[in-house]
């Protein structure tokens, strides 16, 4: 195609990034160009963003970052038979080795040599992104292109979420960043009893609310262990999905779970966490569950069957809009808080 | 506590039934009398009224029939410890007997020594019933008398839709009977992204349409494997419950399932049926179950976490009341089947 | 590589087949050249050779058959990265599409526009073989190649009897030609307690039995419902892999199932099969399950394992050895049946 | 029945225990008598034998201690229907509710009301035992008293190994007590293929290796991480079963467990456990489940089963028999810790 595209850059080893007029990429044979219609921030973003220790070590200034996106496939290599121009796409995020034993048995979202778009390759905050047939995953052409962009950490909610039995139990999600939102409408829409959203932030507790929680606790408020306790009738929650990160809050997931719950973690805490292994884990027969990125591609599949059917309203979850020109908006709502999802439109 | 009740009982070997005033129930130590609110009619008790094949075979006349209901705790035995006087109740139909290879391991619904309330014993068509302590199931307070009753068929709902995964998939309810009307709200409830009911009656489709259905069929209307196969986009469906027991709508159910799917049957086809094994089971690679009553105790919380959190409104079911004086309008409207669900209030 | 290579050519419509001489095949960049070591045949390289109904209805003579086998790697593409030259490879049968619901949900074995190797394309029964790298398994080094070309139908047995539970439980093989001794080996590694296989014929059963059958049943000779309520002290099999194809057996299968069981079905009966979906599913609340092909590429990996550990010896299961240029003598025996598996080598 | 017998009693706030001459008990209508033949010493009442921080916390002497145990049922209450006088018995020594939400859904093994026999009631060091008859067991005829009385801890072995596949893949034994010991077996009959077994004591190592470990390491001797890596290419062990309760081999446990793994515990470590959450469960996808007690009876059926049919030789297991005068001999033997699993005979 050739020619020249917006990006959002991160240029430099340091905070922030810069709006670039760059070199728009070109495929190769397995590939697909796309013109990015939305292209949403996400948590990781931010740390890439502010540059973090984490992202210090990980990512190699300059390039594109950015990977929740949707768009237009505008050209595709002679090989590619999954998708046609003109197609709405969106992208897992993963690039997997097909070759590990993780791979070879159908669990390639724990693949051992897993890339990500947008961390370890070119991303998506620009006007077009280049990427492997084989990652792409087409929308219903009714789908909005901002719903379709916030399909990638949906598809970590679902994952999150459904990984056990939902219907006819009580859920406690805690941490209701945009995942944690995601999150209660997921339970809600599988059948859950009582969903009951647990975070620091009056305003994420809202969309919780507006999401489907029935309960919201605020845990500067209350003892989230005393609510849980009351609403269970003493019982415990069936499933806690630990998405705060916080080792207090992890811990109180450990101890409001009842006897033969399940305890899904997809937060990824700073440090080694102290568990009571023996009271929380062993007597109590729970299940613990590490949860990484997305079935591939079953996850894809629930969160666009969830949307198009209406059984989830994802709608409340974006709260702002900006064109790509605005990221600095953007990640400064990210970093304050008090926001659901930001989409950015090039 | 002794005295006279009324009593709808199954009084000769020959069509319908007598309403009688009998002895009041005694019970053992182990049991529980329970003064009767609601109880509501099954496909079951019309073969015994009608005095088909099936009920020739198995009831010995005179007995009193029934078994759904709620009701009261007005006495227990001397070791009864799970049930308080005053509680709300309802029952699992099904005695086992705990010591058979399915009792021992946890599937009591498929005990091999089985009998059935109101079918092999007195059942609860009548002001009170006495009932071993093991079968009651506590009903919260602020469940209706007779939404409480319907839980037992809705038990066979939960128990059918249940077996498999159902959340963002699409679900064909083949029968829509009082059972297929619920299993039609349970898959709603548990996140399928689309529901097709299919039935030859239209009373019975607008009630499924009024529980949540996507899409009814009527199949002396339209072809059902047309519609599905243009509703799926020539994939088919994933889950199939099977409720009719007629030979052909079963068939139909095999060859719509998509590739991996599930057929779930809970429906009691008269006689064998022709099966393409290879194409229809073999090559499709699907599962197919054979579901009878409901897990014990598994089915009835589910059921009763639904109802209670609202996540169902089985309201429109329950198409008719009647005093248990009325039992004969009830059994003819069974008969005719244009209803949903009718209770008798003793 | 060019020049000529010996196949085994099924040269036209009718019974046989012929060795030619025919060029080596070309490879494309994602291809990969085997030099074949074994191959071994199967049921279906039988129903071509007689040129039967279904082979008539499927495949395209002139073409080389064959689809079992082992090999070197000898040439590859250059975009081929899952194999070396030198590698030991079997090759899973089926090309699928990547691209259906199944595919992209990790279960391609039942991907709805499957090819199958040496039905639809090209075969192995030659010196050399070109296949997709994607279908490629390696194999353990030390791995005798005989032993490695039967990997593919033991992955069937793989996938028949582990499509659930075993350890511990009554396991009924119906049908022993080499699939099911396979899967008496199976069973038998899975820790099941009783192994029972049932067959016609003697030869087949005393290789069953050679594979670890607790007890065999000549179904001419004694009636195996007898002898499994003998054996199960009136319960009943836990299991049934039905690999018979036949309905009567099939029904036997069905009968001496206990209430719970499971039976796993691998054959392809002729016609629809009459089944008692009343007594014998609903009412015992069992689950049956259509088996197709290999889990891609967990059966593989199953399968690799049993052997190169030692839990299964499949020794005996290889009965007879030839020269690819001894075809015939294979196909006359695998007709005449009194073999287990026929191992060519070109 | 009336009169004396002997038994093993804690008889005061310390260390040790008594030989007594007691009255034997009497048994109320639920109730069975059972003549003790075989009775085994558990870690748990070595814990009450020395009097530790644990036991001065739950158990009340004077009492009868001992749980594990075979007999014959001597005497039984009206009301019981499961066993027969002669019959030989074992038992689960969870005495459980059955009305609380664990008991309700099959899953009484984590009862939240649980009383421990030997633990809160008189025990079975003794030459009668009085027991609820929910609680027996019927052991075959022909299995030995001595065998028959380690199922019990056997249970918890099949319940560790067994709560997760096995068949084809890699589980290390972290713990080589007799559980332990016995878990190798489990793993080994259940189809694994390589079982690593990990002590620091050579005597109970080399009882692993006997049960079927294809590798024993010392983790004085060797750095268990490495050695696994070489094992398993690299890879990791797919199942990680933890039975030491040592903070540093658990997570070894978790550091050599691969991606998508799964770790049970059995262990209780004395004291909240350091875990790497984000590196070791998040990241990796891996499952961790606490177990605690057996399936009731589900564990049972698999033990008796796997004994029964020869697919586990657990005679190695049992190292030492003395008569129950001789307890203090085993109980000093369990101390030191250079045995298998000791056996009185009262």
């Amino acid at each position: 195609m050739g020619g020249k595209m917006k990006a959002v850059v991160k240029h430099h080893q340091g905070y922030g990034a810069q709006l670039q007029m760059v070199e728009i990429p070109q495929i190769n044979e397995d590939e697909v160009l796309i013109k990015v219609k939305a292209t949403s921030i996400c948590g990781t973003d931010v740390h890439i963003y502010k540059w973090d220790e984490w992202s210090q070590s990980r990512v190699k200034p300059p390039y594109i970052f950015g990977h929740e996106f949707s768009g237009e496939v505008v050209q595709k290599g002679n090989k590619v038979t999954n998708v046609e121009i003109g197609d709405s796409v969106s992208a897992e995020t993963h690039i997997v080795c097909g070759k590990c034993q993780q791979c070879l048995t159908g669990r390639a979202h724990i693949c051992k040599h897993t890339k990500i778009i947008g961390v370890d390759t070119q991303g998506c905050f620009a006007e077009y992104v280049a990427l492997p047939s084989a990652n792409l995953w087409k929308n219903p052409k009714e789908m909005p292109f901002d719903i379709a962009s916030i399909q990638e950490p949906m598809g970590n909610a679902v994952h999150t979420v459904l990984s056990g039995e939902v219907i006819g139990k009580t859920v406690a999600i805690i941490g209701c960043g945009p995942i944690g939102m995601m999150a209660v409408g997921v339970a809600k829409a599988a059948g859950a009893a009582q969903v009951i959203a647990i975070d620091l932030n009056d305003y994420r507790l809202n969309l919780a609310k507006e999401m489907g929680a029935t309960r919201i606790i605020n845990s500067n408020k209350e003892n989230p262990l005393e609510v849980v306790e009351f609403l269970t009738g003493g019982n415990g929650v069936d499933v806690v999905c630990e998405m705060s990160g916080h080792p207090v809050a992890m811990n109180h997931g450990f101890k409001m779970v009842t006897n033969g719950g399940r305890v899904s973690i997809l937060s990824l805490p700073l440090r080694p966490v102290e568990v009571d292994v023996t009271n929380n884990i062993v007597f109590k027969g729970i299940t613990v569950q590490g949860i990484t990125g997305r079935k591939m591609f079953e996850s894809w599949q629930q969160v666009s069957a969830l949307i198009h059917s209406g059984q989830i309203n994802t709608r409340p979850i974006i709260t702002h809009h900006f064109s790509l020109e605005e990221f600095e908006k953007g990640f400064d709502l990210m970093i304050e808080g008090n926001c659901g999802k930001v989409v950015l439109q090039p």
